[in-house]
């Protein structure tokens, strides 16, 4: 093992550890009164039982598709795709075991003061932040490492890695979808008939879904997004890998190159781990002050790290070919600091769009006091806006990337971005357990103190979520882009090799060529169906939930007078189920898409032609995929912040008409950020993946 | 002059004579009481009002265009300009004025019987219909023959008709957004108060708003959608022509090719004349039936006709090469009967989205039983669901033209399916003129039989309305397609001639061109930023409408007694001043947006990166704006149906909470349908018209 891997199982090993240190340190807190570890321990069964559930049938699924690799690429493809897959769902699995633990716990410490539980919150996060970042890591370099270890070599390596990738996609395209679809029918539900039927504040007891929408935060936004970002990062570091593979194939400085990501990996984890020790409160009580020092310091800490990998790895007067652009160290350097630059940009982007202070968020809460409609109006119009800035940005980074470093400067930058997401997801992942404090304060009627002050967190904690997924789209976007990269370097590869026999001039991925605008636009499509789907999952899902919570209400006697206790755990089982059962077929669409497609063009006009036409649907699904994403999670985080600022006293304050159809508007947008936005991410990962995987079938 | 060109002169004067004879004949009918036409002239003063300011400021405009282009391009290309402006601006002016003195003799008619009602609305529908169809036929061929006779030849032919194109775009975004903003911010101002605050029916003449809402209807359902079809009909023919002139230029069929999508216009205005005189009501006095049935007729006699056609100026047995695929005259007459076959799919497709008979809006009904939120969240879903097909159906156009007849097989199936447009849009024209009957049924306090039958008359306005989008816009993204090809091809031939100097190689028009995917991308937003530029400019409209009805409902007294008449002049005004004010910028964005990426990317990269990346904005514009433009045009039709469903009497009927949520959705639908959906057409061909003419303005 070179000392270069070395390195980076070394920084691998540590986000584990750190990890490890963290959740002992949570759990060694005071869980608070009976009462609360009661509804901590619904709440956490509820989860287990949900997220074994949904495991079960995703193991099924991906059982059936490792089969199918091992037939059809060979074991250590196989591998590869149970590696990803697993690791994927592990992290996922475990960050919702610290966080149904930590919620109790941060409640309680919230009694104490703001500091104490911003601290518990904050470290039950990084928990899943470094698990995330560390186990993609060891992921990719540790099996890379055993490849190499077994003498593999060129596409017996790239193969296994993008596998590797697809497994982590995979379940993460599931656990996405089916926590959204879980989270999102239990908060609609719970809203509909709680908040805008009977009258009651969210979280209360009464409510027989509150705690089904507990749950539902554990399972969507803390295991969910976990296997999310997991996914885009593993993919990501691939995929660069695999750049690297082809771009300096047969060169000295191959190995080195296809080790320069994975470096990034380790540098941005030392940094990220140094960067949580920088979450403070000051004086002034800020928690979106103290939590943006940690993310600064983690950038500035890997920004620095990264001068000497750089100069270890690569050499910054090294010159390196490429495809005709000549390349320098100190290019691709600059490279991850753009990388970090978009990083930035979206950040403030994406507070712009959904924080409280500024015209969109008050544009939309303005818009509330002529009625429903006019919020909903202009709440679609402020998502539609909201992609335009970070068009832009991607875009300029695109352009600049490319000209310091050619492709693989893109790649490099995607790299950089993704390696921070130990802290990113940190940041996020603090919500849910927030969230959750809150419940089981209102539950467990605590002093309205303690609520206060887990509500002063959770705000902050809805504006870090929606950072987040603007963060990961836009890395998904350019990770993608990557993905597509690859797929044109490895069909060129193949054709050049002869293991994939095409006529001459047939593929081509002109936009002049007919099966290229067919391609762009069925992959276009995806995005918008696949929201469509997921959309009505969650509107089925709510309703059953409202007729539920409607039947008990009728039915048992004693719930609104909270003599009788509601029965909680029926919402849950029953959210369980519809969960499960929609997450299926939305999630198979990238996967068959492209198979189909191909199958179809190919039959009509041959093997270039279809391959063309698979190559543009991958960027069709980049190009729409983008704009819904970002327009539904950033219009979903304006919706539920302008019933925040409303809430606040403007325009009426609560139960004004005002504050009626803000709450419309948070609800319409819960699906729109929770469920089919977020989700759409993995959805463009796993239609590239699944072409680079048709490839090396195709080429066998 | 060629018999050919007699031929297409001839059908385009037959078109014209068609709509004076029909607009006499309308004009003849009774206009019923004295009230009546009291409200008819005060919605006839306001729509001429207003469209005299429209006009206006587009002159402004469009002068200095037109003094841009001739000094960078010559008089001629000036003249085309100001002839598709002058035109396209005509047949909607007309259009409108023909609306709205039918509307009030389609209310005395309706107060006879239907037959009578339909057979006044459709007439003046057809008036409508048949300018914009001979109109833009007399244009494109008219101006033709002119610059033939000039002895004019090659490029000196082209960019004047480019220039033509570019004229009716540019005055049909104006018209359409312009329209569409104070249409619609006169309904949902209208609506907002009146239904839903002051509790009073829909054209209540209590309702000060009431005038300008019937207004709307003509300007912006009546005028903008005759502007519009116009410009997607003339570009269409124009970028056919441009097509032939350089797959065929210096063979022997060069002038015929050039000739042949104006004989299929010619020969489909005959069909569509002919088509007009099967518009009856059968005995089941179903209304769609009868529709149908001439829209049919007008299909089927076309197809026909082009049989001859087709014969006379290619020969089914002569065999063209384009560009290296042998095409046959046969191949290019089942392209056009395929264009026929995809209008025919886009049909059934948008009646099922949007007809009361079937799943999409009966889930929307569905879910208006849980709230305002639930019918929002289906609506979203099926507006996103929608789309599937009709990109299935454009897919599978795309490909089977292109087998039979190459990128010029695409170009004839467009040519023909527009070749329909005078019917298309006379079935269109047909709703805004009896919702206005309605609207005046209710004013002048007639029977409530007549209001009865005016109301079935339209709601089967309302599916017309819908169709006649989801035909214009799969016209406007092929058309576009055909815009796209003619710029590869012009691109071509300009930096063979040497007019454009370009580096080797450095067009490239290939997706792992990096400045390709940022023309896509950046394409890709344009349809976003201008749908939240429109959607926004509507709710202010309509917020400040609501401010002034809801002023007049507190100070003038005696309003909702019926004793006082409110002032309904200074609503039409204040829309008026809206809707010119908030039209300027959208419409600018798709004509400055090809010129600034161009400019950009050509001093970062130079002319060749530059030009590639604005071919690929041209098709990234087509991408996404093909999804936003159909998922906002059907999405907003199934909600306005869905509350129609209801108000049938279905989940507890009107005054339901299920009507009232189906009322927000309805208005949350408008904006999507009437204004920021249907606009998004002329922006995606404006985007393709300018990139063409700053291509000839590089290489002069």
């Amino acid at each position: 093992m070179s000392l270069a891997m070395v390195f980076v199982v070394v920084c691998g090993l540590l986000a584990v550890a750190y990890g490890v240190w963290a959740s002992i340190s949570v759990l060694s807190a005071d869980a608070g009164t009976q009462r609360m570890r009661e509804i901590a321990d619904a709440i956490q069964e509820g989860a287990r039982a949900y997220l074994n559930r949904q495991y079960t049938t995703i193991g099924g699924v991906g059982v059936v598709i490792a089969i199918l690799i091992w037939l059809l690429l060979g074991w250590k493809v196989a591998v590869g795709f149970l590696i990803g897959a697993i690791l994927s769902g592990a992290a996922g699995y475990i960050g919702m075991n610290v966080a149904v633990r930590a919620n109790v716990r941060t409640a309680h410490a919230c009694s104490t003061s703001l500091d104490d539980g911003l601290r518990v919150a904050f470290k039950s996060g990084a928990v899943t932040g470094m698990l995330v970042a560390g186990l993609a890591l060891l992921a990719a370099g540790g099996y890379y490492a055993i490849l190499l270890g077994m003498d593999a070599s060129g596409r017996d390596i790239v193969e296994p890695l993008v596998a590797l990738g697809f497994g982590a996609s995979l379940i993460s395209i599931f656990a996405r979808l089916g926590g959204g679809i879980f989270t999102k029918g239990a908060d609609v539900g719970a809203d509909l008939v709680g908040k805008i039927e009977a009258g009651i504040p969210e979280d209360d007891p009464r409510n027989p879904a509150t705690i089904a929408d507990n749950v539902g935060d554990n399972v969507g936004d803390c295991a969910g997004m976990a296997a999310d970002l997991f996914e885009t990062y593993a993919v990501t570091v691939v995929a660069t890998m695999v750049l690297a593979s082809i771009f300096f194939a047969g060169t000295a400085m191959a190995a080195n190159m296809m080790m320069y990501p994975l470096t990034i990996g380790g540098a941005c984890i030392l940094g990220s781990i140094a960067g949580t020790f920088f979450v403070r409160l000051g004086r002034d009580q800020n928690i979106m002050k103290a939590l943006y020092k940690g993310f600064i310091a983690s950038a500035v800490i890997s920004l620095i790290l990264l001068i000497p990998v750089t100069q270890w790895i690569v050499g910054f007067g090294t010159t390196l070919d490429v495809r005709g652009v000549p390349v320098t160290g100190l290019d691709l350097y600059f490279c991850g600091l753009i990388g970090l630059a978009i990083t930035g940009a979206m950040v403030w982007i994406t507070e712009y769009y959904t924080g409280t202070d500024f015209r969109p968020v008050r544009s939309v809460a303005k818009a509330s006091q002529t009625g429903h409609a006019t919020n909903i109006i202009q709440g679609l119009a402020m998502s539609l806006e909201s992609t335009a800035l970070p068009a832009l940005v991607i875009a300029a980074g695109i352009v600049a990337t490319f000209l310091l470093g050619g492709l693989f400067g893109i790649a490099i930058a995607v790299t950089t971005m993704l390696a921070l997401a130990g802290m990113v997801v940190a940041l996020d992942s603090f919500g849910p357990v927030t969230d959750n404090a809150g419940g089981i304060a209102e539950m467990a009627d605590l002093d309205e103190s303690v609520r206060d002050t887990t509500d002063t967190l959770d705000a902050v904690g809805n504006t870090t979520k929606a950072v987040t997924k603007g963060y990961a789209i836009a890395s998904a976007g350019l990770g993608a882009l990557v993905l597509f990269t690859a797929y044109t370097a490895d069909l060129a590869h193949f054709a050049e090799a002869g293991q994939i026999t095409v006529a001459e001039g047939s593929v081509d991925f002109s936009l002049s060529n007919p099966y290229v605008v067919v391609g762009l636009l069925l992959g276009g499509l995806l995005p918008y169906l696949f929201g469509a789907l997921s959309m009505t999952a969650v509107g089925r899902a709510s309703g059953s939930v409202v007729e539920e919570v409607r039947r008990q209400f009728r039915e048992v006697s004693g719930i609104m007078e909270g003599t009788t206790r509601p029965d909680y755990h029926r919402c849950v089982d029953m959210l369980t189920k519809a969960a499960i059962k929609e997450m299926v077929v939305p999630s198979l669409l990238p996967v068959l898409s492209p198979i189909v497609l191909f199958v179809i063009i190919w039959a009509i006009a041959g093997m270039g032609a279809g391959l063309s036409a698979v190559g543009a649907m991958l960027l069709g699904v980049i190009t729409t995929g983008l704009f819904v994403a970002i327009s539904m999670t950033a219009g979903g985080g304006a919706w539920d912040n302008a019933k925040k600022y409303i809430e606040d006293g403007n325009y009426g304050g609560k139960g004004s008409e005002a504050h009626k159809a803000a709450v419309t508007g948070d609800t319409v947008g819960d699906p729109y950020k929770d469920t089919a936005g977020p989700a759409v991410n993995p959805m463009i990962k796993i239609t590239n993946v699944v072409a680079l995987l048709l490839l090396a079938a195709l080429a066998v």
